[in-house]
Parts: structure tokens; C-alpha cells; sequence
């Protein structure tokens, strides 16, 4: 195994608690609910193939000992009992819906990582201070209704006027996918946790990115979720046929926007330390036409910093470099902001715990953070919060060829236990 | 009138021979058939509204004393006889069809100016020394069939295989739109003229451009149509999540794209005296979304330049550039040429006539290039040609906002008038 740096002789596989073979056998099997192509899976929130999925899960569950529940939401949950029943519960967990066409790890390792660990704890009879709840969050993905984070919000209270009249493309509400999944859309209250029930939450997750790949480390603890900063930028310039507009005459807004994306790249690129990203994703020419300057142009700009004071100063640089492109360029601009998120920074104690739980089993995990949203993410509003990543190959996701090893899980699951054991002796 | 420079007293509109106020309502009647807005036509080649126009003309011909004949392909002809019918005819003219969201002056300036210069001709008893024939050319447009110039390469043999079976978006052939035009597909050998049978063209155009109008010009003289050379350029990166693949570790196929938007704007628009155009128009992303970093990127470039080994040059310096770059993003690149026309120069006799008879009435014409193709550019090949640009507002063309005052146009065609008098008494 080249798993491991600097220890060298010291097989980290070989002190695994977990069960790597068992949790190896529930990835494989879930990946046969929904499969589509030969590694990708279809299960859309509350569809036919996501409820035999929680089914499944919810079966494995029991069979760990857990006492089990399907809530309005349609969030699944499996609890183990603590000492203290009272106290708040420590929930660990991520979902299982997936991308249309979705690979089969995403979030998956998430739930199976967290049922492997308190299957593990009640082997080991270690029974936990506070409660410990294993959760299969409801539609995190939101490509179904167009708005993900369904389940995790849901129990928090956090639903926005109108979610259950969201359609999917064949005009089906969620109200209506929610009864059609067995939910009483008329209980959902009854499924909220109240205020300061939940101490902490621990999410495992594939990276999504191919930094733990670029390093060569299985496992990574996450610091925060960068939040977006999402601008639609329109310029305006003025058309003219390609062959009879001489160059200093010309207000060509193509121009002006790959000025503004060449500026872009460069301020997210200059600290080659700063975790700062900036894409242009979408674009749209018009008159689009091979022979003629481009009159309008717009764009989208996707700017993400764990710093937040950096992100805004790069903002505003940003902004005066469109400034004077469009000034250069005589092109009217117009700059409207469609998100703006902030990081949400995980917890320093779990961090911490990590780190030294690390250390234990002889791991050597980075930092890192992540661009993508999570269940964490809402959660990180009531709770303290730790993630862990998990290296995925090419850093591809949201595809059938996203892929990580059982060895890679296997060891952010075995981080994940002692985090847990650690927290729940707290 | 502000219309000349450095005469200052001297009005050139009082020396006007040719009719200015029956070449404006020519043209106003004209813009009344396949009206359009309020001030655009749409008149298709070799649809109703082209041959209401056709006959239109046709007539005004014949009461200017010409004998008229629509060939087979479309093209309107009316005849001037000379002293000498048997020798090379001077040939005047351009084009009556539009496109679909056209002006009124795109191509009738030339013609209507010509029947002007012709009917002066007439009315102040001067009889040429060759036979001049006034041509409306059918088709130079080419958006119904998806290919232009098809009346002047029709007379001058140069169409190509199954341009008879070319369909409009209503599956009609161009066979089945001549035959119902009243032409006949089965004789079009017999519109041909035989080499050698043309000895000189002249064509007025409005610029289509915005260079008369900044140099505060009302007529230009055409030094040459320079031909496009038309790439096509394909980028493949790799695509991920915008906010988890680092800068250091992108492919980002649209960084790389704009960064080469900017060179070839760089290139073009170094040398501000020399008139090579450069540009970008057209341009399609993947996947396109928003928070994913550009896979795929492909766009066109339009490189011209009356200078064929300055563009040679250019697009030598471009290619440099597009390795570069693609290699510095690890971008796959692909490039296509689609189109590569040398550049057809004009007369230099034939410029030299417009500049002396410019002189002779004061006006003080510039040289310019044109981009875009007229039926000048087929005529090219068989004969000398000249060409004289009329200043057009904001350089709109192809547009219902179209325009260029009578004055100029005036101006246009008694230029066209007193050259075509030098070329007919040689």
C-alpha cells in the first residue's frame, strides 16, 4: 500500500475497526438500485428507485440494531440509544438520492460510512453518551424540483413558501412525489427537531475535486464550505459586419468578455497558496454569427473563497478591472449578483479530534476546503460540524465514472469511527 | 452642405448631371415592394416580391430607352447600345433581392445609380463606343439557398454541381423557384456569356461599414474586396465542479478560448493604419452550466486583409499564439480552416478614372477595402472591375435601419456617371 507518507512501514489497513469487506458489500448492493450505464445510478429524490433505496438502508439498519424511521420529509433515520436519551444526539450522515446521471458514491459513502460506524460501535459494545442518529437526508441534490438541501432543511425549520408546489419535469409537485413516497405532507411539522436538540453532525463525503488525488492523500478533513459568489455580467456593444468595421471603430463585447475572464483567471490565480476559485461556466453571443461582431455578450462568474475578506477583495478588484474593460471597449455593462453566500467554517473541535484521531491510526490527512454544498451546510446553522473528504478519482462527480477505492473509504470511515467514539464519550 | 473638404465654397451638388430627385423616388418606390417595418424590405431572391421589384425595374428600364431581358438564372439585363455592338460590353449593376430583415439601399443604390448613369447617358445624347448593359443580379444575397452571387457566376459559367437542388427552409429547390420566377432551368446555358464578352464592370455599393461616415466622406473609392480567411477553433479541457478543482489544476477550455479572443484582437489591432480586421463572432460552450468548469469550447475566427501576406503573416502569429496558450491550459486543440479567399483587387485604370473625374467635381474620396463580398467579387475573375462605397449611418447594413442620405447616393452615382462616360469614349 502507498497510501500512507512518511511512516512508511506502517500499514494503516491493517488497524481498521471498521468492516471493510461489509461496507464494501452495501456500496456494491445499493449501486444496483437505479444502476444505469456499468457504475452510474439514476435515483432521483422520492422517486420509485430512491424509496427501494431507503428501504434497503433502512433494512441494513435494523439489522445493525438501530430503531428506525421514515419521516414526512422523507428523510431516513436509524438511532442508536445513548446513556443519557435526553441530551442532544450526535447525527452523522449524508443522502442517497442522486444526479440523473449520477455516480454511485456520492453521498452514498456518506450514510454507509456512518451506519458502518455505529454497526462497529454496538459490535464493540461501546454505547455512546448522547444518542448518536444515522440519517439519509431527502433530495439533497435538488435537481429533481430545482432546489436541493430539501430533507436536512426540512427538519430544521428551514423550508422556504411554496417548496411543496415545485414541479419536476413531468409537472409532479413534491407534495405529490412526497405522498406518492408514503409522507403526510400535512405532518411535516411533527418531523422538525426543536431548537438545540442536535449537538453536532458529521458528514463523510467524496471529495468532488482532485486535490486529495493531486496529493496523494486517501482522506482530507474539510475546514469550511465556500460559498458562492454568483454575478451574471451583460455587455452591450454594438454589431457590424466582421469584414468592413476597422479595429479601433469596434465595440465588440466578445472582446470585452474574454477580457473580463482572462482578468478573472488571473486574480483567482495569483496566490498559487489561496484556495480562491473563479469560473465563467455559461455564456451567451448574440448575434452569434461567424461574420458579425458581437453585439451583446452575457456571463456568469462563480467566485469561491474560505476567506471571506479575500473573496470580496478580489471582488472588488474584479469589478474595476470590468470597469475599465468596458470603458476600453465603449461596451455598456450591466453586473447583477444571483447569489452570495458565505463560508461556513467547520468546527475546530471536530477538526481537531480529527487531527489527533488521525495521527492515531497513523494518517496524515490535509486541509482542504469544500467549493461544493452539502447536508453540512444547512446544518452548519445549528450545529457544530466536522466533514470528512474522501480522495475520488480525477475528481470527477456527478457522473457514472465517478469512482473512489474501498481502501480510500475504508479509511475515512475508520476516521469517521474514532471521531465518533471520541465525541461520544464527551 | 458639409460635404466636402478643402474646397469649402464650392458646392459639388450644383455640377450634378444625373437626376437626383428621380433617383430618390426610384428608390423610394422600390422600398415600397416586400416593405418591411418602417423602413425595411424583405424581398427573397426569386420570390414574388423579387419579381414584382424585377419588373418594376424592368419597366423603368424601358422607359429609359433600354432594351430589357431576364435571363434564365433571374438576372435582370437592360441593353445600351453602343457605337460598336460587337465589342466588350461595360458592364453596370449589383443586386435587388434582400435579405429576409433588409434595407432599401443594400445593392439597389448600384442598380438604380446605374439606370440613372445610363438614362443621363441618354438624355444628354452621348453614345458610348461599347454597348453598356445595367444588370440587377439575381440572388447575390444567397440566404435563401444558403449560397449567394448566383446570377453573376450564372453568366459567367461558375456555378457548381447541384446548386439547382439547393432547398429553402420550405424544402422549395432552386430549380422550382426559377421555374416559377418564369425562368427555365433547361436553358440556362444560353444566359451565359462567352469569354471575353465583358470588358470592364462598375458597381456602386453602400459601404455596409462606419469608415466614410467617420472620415466624413460621402463616397469612397473601393481598392479591392478582400476575401475572409475563416477558421474554426476547437478547445477540449476537462470539466469539473467550479468550486473544488484549484486554479493550478484547471483545464479550462474557455480560459484558454478567451485568452485567444485577445490575442487575435492584439494582432489585428496593432498596426492602426493598416486595415486588417480580425474577429470572433461566434462561439459554443459545454457544457454550459453555470458552476462547471468549461469542458469543451469551440469558436470561429474571420481574419481579412487587402494585404494577403500581412494576413499571412497574422494568422501565422495567431497559430503561434493558439499553441501557446492551449499549452499552457493542457487544452487539445483543433483547428479548421473553412474558408481561405485571397483578396480581388480593383482596377488600378479604373480607380485612377474615379479619381480624376472625383477631382473634376471637387469631391475628395478616400480609398478603402471592402469586407464583405458583392457581385464584384465573381466579376473579378473574367474582367477589370471598379467599385465606389456611399456612405451609410453607423455603418448598419443587413437591417431595416439601413440608410444613406440621396445626397451621398447622389454624389455615388454621378462619380459612377462620369466614369463610366471616360470608360465608354476609350
Amino acid at each position: 500500500m502507498s497510501l500512507l507518507e512518511g511512516g512508511g512501514t506502517y500499514d494503516v489497513m491493517q488497524t481498521l475497526t471498521i468492516n471493510k469487506k461489509r461496507l464494501e458489500q452495501k456500496i456494491n448492493a445499493l449501486s444496483q438500485i437505479g444502476k444505469i450505464a456499468e457504475t452510474g445510478v439514476c435515483r432521483l429524490t422520492l422517486s420509485d428507485e430512491d424509496r427501494q433505496a431507503v428501504e434497503t438502508v433502512k433494512q441494513w439498519m435494523e439489522e445493525a440494531g438501530l430503531t428506525t424511521r421514515i419521516d414526512h420529509f422523507g428523510n431516513l433515520i436509524g438511532r442508536l440509544e445513548g446513556e443519557n436519551p435526553e441530551v442532544p444526539i450526535l447525527m452523522l450522515g449524508s443522502h442517497i438520492d442522486s444526479q440523473p446521471y449520477g455516480g454511485r458514491f456520492d453521498g452514498v459513502i456518506g450514510v454507509l460510512g456512518a451506519l458502518e460506524v455505529v454497526q462497529t460501535m454496538k459490535e464493540q459494545n461501546i454505547v455512546p453518551s448522547m444518542p448518536i442518529e444515522v440519517v439519509a437526508f431527502s433530495d439533497e441534490e435538488g435537481c429533481r424540483f430545482n432546489k436541493g438541501l430539501f430533507g436536512v432543511r426540512g427538519i430544521l425549520g428551514k423550508l422556504e413558501d411554496g417548496e411543496l408546489e415545485r414541479t419536476d419535469k413531468n409537472g409532479i409537485t413534491r407534495k405529490e412525489a412526497l405522498i406518492h413516497f408514503g409522507c403526510d405532507p400535512t405532518k411535516l411539522k411533527e418531523s422538525e427537531y426543536p431548537e438545540g436538540k442536535i449537538a453536532a453532525f458529521l458528514e463523510m463525503h467524496i471529495e468532488q475535486g482532485p486535490v486529495l488525488e493531486a496529493k496523494d492523500k486517501p482522506v482530507g478533513i474539510v475546514t469550511g464550505i465556500s460559498g458562492p459568489l454568483w454575478l451574471t455580467v451583460e455587455l452591450e456593444g454594438f454589431a457590424g459586419h466582421a469584414g468592413s468595421v476597422p479595429m479601433p471603430m469596434r465595440k465588440d463585447a466578445l472582446v470585452g468578455a474574454a477580457k473580463i475572464i482572462v482578468a478573472l483567471n488571473e486574480l483567482t490565480s495569483a496566490d498559487c497558496s489561496a484556495p480562491t476559485v473563479g469560473t465563467v461556466g455559461s455564456m451567451n453571443i448574440f448575434p452569434d454569427s461567424r461574420n458579425i461582431i458581437p453585439e451583446k455578450v452575457s456571463f456568469t462568474v462563480d467566485l469561491r473563497d474560505i476567506d471571506i475578506d479575500r473573496r470580496h477583495r478580489i471582488e472588488k478588484q474584479l469589478r474595476t478591472r470590468i470597469t475599465e474593460i468596458t470603458e476600453e471597449h465603449q461596451l455598456i455593462c450591466k453586473i447583477t449578483e444571483d447569489t452570495n453566500s458565505e463560508p461556513r467554517y467547520c468546527s475546530e473541535r471536530i477538526m481537531n479530534v480529527m487531527r489527533e484521531e488521525s495521527e492515531q491510526i497513523g494518517l496524515n490527512p490535509i486541509d482542504l476546503m469544500s467549493g461544493p454544498f452539502h447536508d453540512s451546510l444547512a446544518m452548519s446553522y445549528v450545529c457544530e460540524y466536522g466533514m470528512i473528504f474522501v480522495r475520488c478519482k480525477d475528481g470527477i462527480s456527478h457522473n457514472p465514472k465517478e469512482f473512489s477505492t474501498i481502501e480510500d473509504i475504508s479509511l475515512g470511515t475508520e476516521l469517521l469511527y474514532r471521531t465518533t467514539i471520541k465525541m461520544a464519550s464527551e
